[in-house]
């Protein structure tokens, strides 16, 4: 097992980097706790740590749109990661954006640049 | 000003991917606070919090290995940011290889992969 420094922060959590392993655009951050490096590892899945339920979470466990891990970078400070993935389904966000980062900053405002792949009301609001 | 989401972490920090803003590369993460996000509005150069010096930081002050900035995108929480960066000296690791990234999983280690583009004695060990 790769250790990494969760001592780093005060919760135990580091920020991992979701990017597309084709075409390099990051398509999201979240954390990782021990837990969730563990089942990243044995299972080739993204796991996270989801602060808001406190619980660990499969990316894509209810949309069905999972991370496929195809390289995983670790920093000089083992306090932060770079996953590759193959984004099934095409779309990280919730929102339905193919990225978190889908708003740009154009002087002083956010200009919505990015693409949307799907309706979020239609995959999450069963 | 955009405002961004610093109540969501209990430090008021938020992280900051810096890419590289032509090749795609994820170059390091670190993080900003309400002072160092005006900064890098302001002067168009990345400026981070440094947790370990507790103070603000000019990313390049000391290796003159600033990140001019070409975009900022804000993901969907307003509590992360990419940062799309020219990074002068072409090195962004205080190690001196172009990303902080340069360790790659493989099976149970980690095989260094990453460019080294300057000797760190040279350009901090004055």
């Amino acid at each position: 097992m790769i250790e990494l420094n969760f001592a780093k922060s005060a919760d135990g959590l580091l920020p991992a980097i979701a990017q597309d392993y084709k075409t390099g655009e990051v398509l999201m951050l979240a954390y990782v706790n021990q837990q969730a490096w563990t089942e990243t590892l044995k299972t080739g899945r993204a796991h996270y740590w989801s602060r808001s339920r406190s619980s660990l979470w499969c990316k894509g466990e209810s949309s069905g749109h999972v991370q496929i891990i195809q390289e995983i970078w670790v920093d000089c400070d083992s306090d932060t990661l770079v996953f590759k993935v193959e984004q099934k389904g095409g779309a990280a966000c919730h929102t339905g954006h193919r990225s978190c980062f889908y708003r740009k900053v154009d002087s002083d405002s956010l200009q919505v640049v990015g693409e949307k792949i799907f309706d979020p009301q239609e995959v999450y609001g069963k």
